[in-house]
């Protein structure tokens, strides 16, 4: 199980302040008495692959810390329909407060796990691995990053600030692959490697001449990933991208030790359905 | 065209720190010159229903203030691959440290409101309307009801603070819906009216009965919701929930003046694919 | 006794912040002996009701953990001159840094939920209520609130957010009563009450053709107010507003089950004398 | 008329964040036209001294950078049933929005400053002057010291990290005048006097023997007063306070060059009264 | 030694954020594993006067609350080569993350102390202090004034809000000493000082006539000091500055009760060297 | 000249509330007439090297929008006593706010570019540059990077988050170099190089057999560094640390295509005497 991100409490926090309001749950204030016990369960409601457990748990802390919160799966883990992932202690009120926030965390961290492991399952028997990119939801990167290593895959750079990598906007704007890489390499600093994507195998020879130190070969044919395999060798990370489906990464990830990276597990992935019943303790 | 939400702003910001962090865009720092002008156009690549051009130009804004972005297209619009959405003059370096971003709140937000287009789109030549949920990804509430109204769906209460609705683990807590129904009554604010979820007619006489000012009848077939209508008439407000589909909704919409509410809008909604194109001005 | 605002402890930061600056108490940090343990009483200076004693806690807690503090009253207590309301035990430089912070609270909030037992006290005996409006002081609504809760007010709304209410000046703007009324119904979120403020019995009944889900009548006189009651009967919610005096609400209250708005509880409430005595322990 | 403090900016977002939450205003929204412009007037609805104009301005700035504001009178004016305080014109959703923040800061500071004012008078024609103390309410304290000198009041410290002013409390946990005093001399910066709070003629003596740089009197006679000013000379400041009414600075101003500090001015003052009046433009 | 900073917390945090960024530790996290429980010591490297224990402390238990650290050296204690400043116990991963920052508050604070300590030796059996000034490190002043303590210095005013020092720029704006004098001590609240900066002797007379309430002379050779002594006598603190070395520093501290401030014990203090062992446990 | 760090301007404001706190300049408030026009001039008054000129130009702004400000020298530029560096022109109060704050910022930036550049002359006519280090002061990394720049040094990682760098301790951690190595390469992204610290060239050769991508080599005598350059070649960077000293520097700087880092420059660089006088306009 990966570290919980450093924002996750800020995150968290974020995310109960649009529900709660200053106002609070004004429905449980109304329907409830301030000190009726209840015992609720999180409980799957269809099949998938958990991640955000620990979130959960401090969404419910942070509106009461009395609560007792006690997971019984942890991230990472299958989950299926009916599977018990947690339970929970504590006044009614506060645990209703606490409920849409902490599931809408857990569905969707747990759908990007799910839609994950789906892709990594893909690559399973090969030395391909599955990589995240930079196409998460607005504020939520860092947690979704962590989704994505529950369900098996690899973190890309996190930002733009932690990483060079050249793509074709970039090679247009500098004039070419080898200018781009040649400039790159003069400027950036030595901790990080320069990456350049390249659409062609002529474009990949130019960037291994150019010493780029990682290529990214977007929207290629099985064929042309072959070959690139071929050219590249150990000498550099070949990265694969380009409207990955499961499907594809089963025919690609045989060919070599790739990083293949697929923007739909942090962009486009449903929701896993979990629900929290509550009965008065 | 809704307002954008007032966190519009403080949300960009943070979604820009999320990708920039202290360093910026070491790619394009390190392999463009400082001072390249470039133009470049955001296009679609997909069919769909355009939300968020305005955060997308806010983006851009916030990493450099001179950059030109001119949309040719509005928030509501539709749009298909190919189409032209905003045209953007300025520094290469800042387009690119923009880019992704707005990208990413551009590809969310309009995959929220094609989604919700399509949901509406069934209701069409019927007195019903569709209806987001409190289901919505952590920290993106506020921007992502705005996606729904540019898809052409209505809002629900924004969080917990300013409706009262009352849910089967309240009933459940409170000893019943006549019991839950007649406390929300007593205590919470004039203001708000006490709406409160039944599974069968029987619990939905029962709200009534009790002075329910509006009822979610959920997870009931087309029989039931069609009793429902005749029982409710125009006392109060009817909501219907539960594994909406679109053909679900087109069955459910005829049969009166319905509110649909449809979690999947918001918490499962693909991106809808969108580009940036650049090159030196 | 109401639940302490979520933003209480935003609240108080702030106001310590105010009070210490970066320098902190350097009064006492140049009179006083670091470790000079001593031992202080919160205590009565005049009649009233309590509000803020919590909060008084939070802030001597703020200021130093180990700062012993024991209630011997209650919010929505009685206090005398010569009261004990809370006793503390520790540092005398930390209880001197929090000393008047924590007054300015409490003698502010117990001022308003004194002056709001005045006006209830008016109302005791009848079916009507006292409700506080937003003539709140920047930055202290919630706090505010919670003090009208001590001393036995109601809530109306929370902000501009959360409630839908005509006033005269929406009415002018769109065009009468019965367009606005209309134009709310047909546009606000289905959770929230339509009410609108009239001024004469023709406007009242023209709210109540409309379909007014709440009225809010201003400056009435007595003679009005009982017809209003006689047209409203239970059909909607009746608010009564202007110029509310203690001798006015006895007056008015008998009529009917009224809600009774207060301005003057919020905005011009005098703050109740209450002190700090400290001695070495 | 003095500079607007620091931090007005942030506490107007603040306060409009507590009347807007993250909906904003929902009844102007539901009733009135996004594009209906509007002319407004902030009125006067009492006699007073006027406090926030600029203030005021700054919110509706803050809703909305269009809306015109014309301040007629300035702060510090007089101010009379029906005078024109300022001119509004601009988007009547956005007057609306903005109006009752403006106004709640509107009427709390001109409170603050038409109490002043009536203190400030009682000492015309004399050499005193009226002090602000730190009895403000929590969050205000930089606007209300802003409103007193609007009132022509003075300020004293801000907190308790710009001035060291040794009260009876601090006196007796440092074992009397002489000792508390000679601590602070010893140990504080050089850039501040240091005061103590004396109640008997003894004390004042044996404080200006220690070295006291400032004398604050509290809860004297008019005999003792009257002493004390021939005592101290022009040695040093000298403060009186204790339980001010206006009759009593009529009867304490004269008697010297004093610095009369009273907390009700800020902790106790009543609004005054002020409207916005709207009309479709 | 003295308190630590209010806002120490808040400052540690701020550069934990600067170092880890929203991604950690990448090195420890790739390199070491999740448990592996580890023992460091903090060393000496040369000699000097310690400054920021707690503040390393605060920073260590930022990263994570269950690292133990024991402190066996005090700021304000002297430290040499070797000696044991504190040993940590906890997860190696966790004290790896914590140790630049960690060493980089000790080490510029123990810098700062040691250099003051320095200076404050110089006047040694003198009645003359040393005093830092606002030329301290932006951000950093509330820490770095108390290093300054630490090392044995002691504080003049904390920024331009809590103290009135005339300096040779107000008092030619102002035209004259005598005038900026005056002006300020009819403005300026009552608790603070009026200290005024002169250049010469006559300047200093005029000040003293004018009521200055402390002088600084700046730039003066000894000579002067020696003179502006018997000038000042008793009647107000002088303070010397300008161009201070330790050797200037014990020529002047004999000839006076002085007050001498030294910019340089902040702005130009150099690192003292600190490092941390750490091994297995 | 490099761009401003993203985080230049809540640095900027962070560190005028330190001075200007809640009050403002209470001193020029006091002497000096709110309309006070007036005319200033930064100037050198030692030789050295300028960063940070817009840095006290936003200082400038953020207190008074309206202050022109005219650099006359712009970052990297040498400056020498008497050289006018920047032009002011404005109201006399908002420059004296200023004045301080702006002034810190320029002369500790400065004085980092101006150590800087020393080291760097140091290398003229060599393959070798001079890199900083993340032994910088706390809140002002970003700053203090931008003033290696501007003096001619190149930036290593920008903290723990954007570069795997194995030093002395984590090897002791990890069991070894090649463990360390092969677990980083194994685990980290691969958009970040691995480097690892040596001191043995047996290390260096068990690091190069390992995969490592880049070598730290410290505290290593001149011939050591000698051999290191003709093992490692163009296999990849390599990085020379350890108390470096200018005389270091030129012996080391000619052996091969060096990367000298040295600690000197951000956490010991003294600062650059620069001073600011006022006229009345």
């Amino acid at each position: 199980m990966p570290d919980l991100p450093l924002d996750s409490e800020e995150v968290v926090i974020r995310a109960l302040r649009e529900d709660l309001g200053a106002e609070g749950d004004v429905t449980s204030r109304s329907a409830l008495p301030a000190d009726l016990p209840a015992r609720a369960r999180i409980e799957g409601r269809a099949e998938g692959v958990l991640a955000g457990v620990p979130v959960a748990e401090r969404v419910v802390a942070a509106v009461e810390a009395t609560v007792g919160f006690e997971a019984r799966l942890v991230d990472g883990d299958a989950v299926r329909p009916g599977d018990l992932v947690a339970s929970l202690e504590g006044p009614a009120r506060s645990i209703m407060a606490a409920e849409r926030t902490a599931l809408n965390f857990l569905t969707h961290l747990s759908g990007i796990a799910t839609l994950t492991r789906t892709f990594v399952e893909a690559c399973a028997g090969t030395d391909s691995v599955i990589l995240c990119t930079r196409k998460t939801l607005p504020g939520l990167r860092s947690l979704e990053r962590y989704a994505v290593e529950c369900g098996g895959g690899r973190l890309h750079r996190a930002g733009l600030h932690d990483g060079v990598l050249l793509k074709d906007n970039h090679v247009a704007l500098a004039g070419g692959v080898r200018e781009a890489v040649a400039a790159s390499r003069r400027n950036a600093p030595h901790t990080l490697r320069v990456e350049v994507e390249v659409e062609t195998l002529e474009q990949l020879g130019e960037a291994l001449d150019a010493g780029a130190e990682a290529i990214l070969l977007d929207n290629a044919d099985v064929e042309t990933v072959r070959k690139a395999v071929d050219i590249v060798g150990d000498r550099v990370p070949l990265e694969i991208s380009g409207g990955m489906t499961v499907d594809r990464v089963r025919e690609i990830a045989p060919l070599g030790r790739l990083l293949i990276s697929v923007g739909r597990i942090t962009h486009s992935a449903p929701a896993l359905d979990l629900a929290l019943e509550i009965d008065p303790a």
